[in-house]
């Protein structure tokens, strides 16, 4: 547990690109990868090979293209599904082949109607069969989060000894809470005897919206990966979002984490993979959104003037977005109103401003924003001689 | 601890409503405030009455038509706030009054310039104020999350001795981990000699994207309100999704909390909110996003139709969502197709559908979602002779 580094996992063109309407077309796809390669990405998760001739062809332009990330093809435990993944990776600098089976008694009776050493056995046998064609070989324990625990460190015990480098313990459905992620990842790291010669990854759904706490339990546990998406795209309500573990990863510095991610280059990143896959982006939405260095209340703008950290946490330089914003609102108060003659070129005393607010505020109730036009006309009819250039 | 009865106290019309663009006039104010009664909300937090005489007007307004729910009007530490809260309540059924300061050194220093006692002494002031007009009265110790422990409950313990009934513990900047977050409630409750004479509330906000596990980590050690918006709407990056807790608390049993949330309202308001506020909630959203019961690639429809549990925890019936839509892409597989066909009235062998699926690919590849149309077409070259009705 020395080691801090926290590997970034990177399935926006994989998990993320399933999504209805997300379908991307090779050169859509192979640019996001280099710029995910740019961000800082770890590994890649570029596709799933078998899937379609088109997504094929997709991984192979990535795994060409990019050098210096782990290029990554996901495929089930089934033999033909593993080849196809290896052949669309052969060009890989750093293949990685992702391969894995559903362990709980929910998948195991409902999906394949098989019993668990059966499919303990297959897990072994996919891993083998993909350690023919790479070193770096991860496998996926599916729906772990509802994989009684015993039976699932039997599993991961198997695959490790099996040659499986990485071991991703999916929450698929996003049930957990974050104590329960946290448990089962410790649970593993005391119970597999073997577990040091592997890395455990959390890959968490959204379907609670708890899928970066369960990620940061995850990793707080003892696991050095996590698989997330750029905006947290993916499945129904979507997998673990890059830019929120990054930055609870690098605001809590006294977890003693890291990772390789450029910061500054997350609201670019967003935006070309909203654009790119039409996928909007709530304004509310944590690090990325429109509105998530925007400041409206009154007591907030107040503070905030007064020293940003007040209210802000995170300088939006840091995360490649506009400055933070201070929208005049009804909720405003007079230093927001202040400011904002100030930065327009008007100084004005205590008692200019405590007439202007109550004008401000009979315009602003009947407007959502009130636009700089409004307050040079409100300046204007106050004080026409104090006009500055 | 005995009672698990967790209090929902919504404030999307007050920390919602303040966000840029959010702005709504009384009439949009009242019907939301309406919808939010049906709902099941305990509390309504209807606005901030001393910031705008429109908005004093939709406090007022919405105090004389709810008649179950609490309402409740926000106020700073300062007689005149809570003297104009009072007044807009006047006619409420069950006011509240929330009323509080900035207890952090940040908010002390940088906003207040005054000391911890001075602090102290505004706080029980404010609270003896506020009692005068209502017995319900609701103190907030602003950047609680920031505000040293030892502090922060000596705070907790006097404003609950002057009179206050509820005490919010505000993560105002989004900062705490959940565990951290648990911590400081729990150390509330084991610190604060009288603290079984208010309820703990948790008001967390989203900047790391973890407002939702931070508020399951506060109820997990002892806080039994909430406080949150439809949407997770607010400053910045948001607060607390209600849907999200919502769920959480009902997908959890075993917490052996409730809410009195009627769920399968939580889509229909969550669109009522977006349309309403004109903030557009993204597909990915989980609980009310339009693809959070969608299911798109191959192995996960392929579970979802031998069984829903495989892939959903959650029936979308439930949350008042549409039915789980299976959407055929290209990452689709063959029991989805079949599934389709099925539907449109086709029953293919598994030989008929080994050849159309190859076909289905290559439709897929070039477009984003094959649609029944496509359907109709593949199954009408393929056995003109099979079409039913």
């Amino acid at each position: 547990m020395a080691n801090g580094k926290i590997h970034i996992f990177d399935t926006t063109l994989r998990d993320g690109e399933q999504v209805p309407g997300c379908k991307l077309n090779s050169r859509e796809k192979l640019e996001l990868a280099l710029q995910l390669e740019a961000l800082g990405v770890d590994i890649i998760e570029a596709g799933f090979p078998i899937s379609s001739p088109g997504d094929f062809a997709s991984v192979e332009m990535i795994a060409k293209a990019v050098k210096n990330a782990t290029v990554c093809g996901l495929s089930r435990a089934v033999q033909k599904d593993i080849e196809t993944a290896a052949a669309a990776l052969k060009h890989a600098a750093r293949p990685r082949i992702h391969t894995g089976i559903g362990t709980s008694d929910s998948h195991i009776k409902a999906k394949f109607n098989a019993t668990r050493e059966e499919i303990l056995e297959r897990a072994v046998q996919a891993v083998k069969w993909a350690r023919n064609f790479t070193d770096d070989v991860e496998f996926y324990a599916e729906d772990a989060g509802r994989t009684q625990n015993e039976y699932l460190a039997r599993v991961v015990e198997a695959v490790i000894k099996a040659g499986a480098t990485v071991v991703n313990i999916p929450d698929t459905t996003g049930y957990c809470l974050p104590h329960q992620y946290g448990e089962k990842i410790a649970y593993l790291i005391n119970n597999v005897p073997n577990v040091d010669k592997a890395i455990l990854s959390c890959h968490c759904h959204n379907d609670l919206g708890l899928a970066t706490a369960n990620s940061i339990a995850g990793i707080i546990a003892g696991a050095r990966q996590i698989e997330c998406t750029i905006n947290g795209l993916g499945e129904r309500a979507g997998n673990t979002s890059l830019e929120e573990v990054v930055m609870v990863i690098k605001q809590h510095p006294d977890m003693g984490f890291h990772t390789n991610i450029n910061t500054k280059a997350l609201n670019p990143m967003s935006r070309l993979v909203s654009d790119t896959m039409r996928m909007p982006v709530q304004p509310n939405k944590a690090i990325v959104g429109a509105n998530a260095f925007s400041h409206s209340s009154g007591i907030h703008q107040d503070g905030f003037l007064k020293d940003a950290q007040t209210y802000e946490i995170i300088n939006p330089v840091e995360v490649g977005a506009d400055l933070s914003k201070i929208v005049l609102t009804a909720r405003s108060g007079r230093s927001a109103l202040a400011f904002r003659f100030r930065k327009l070129g008007f100084d004005f005393t205590r008692n200019d401003i405590d007439t202007l607010y109550e004008q401000f505020l009979q315009v602003a109730d009947r407007k959502k924003e009130v636009g700089d036009e409004d307050l040079l006309d409100m300046a204007k009819q106050h004080q026409p001689e104090s006009i500055l250039n």
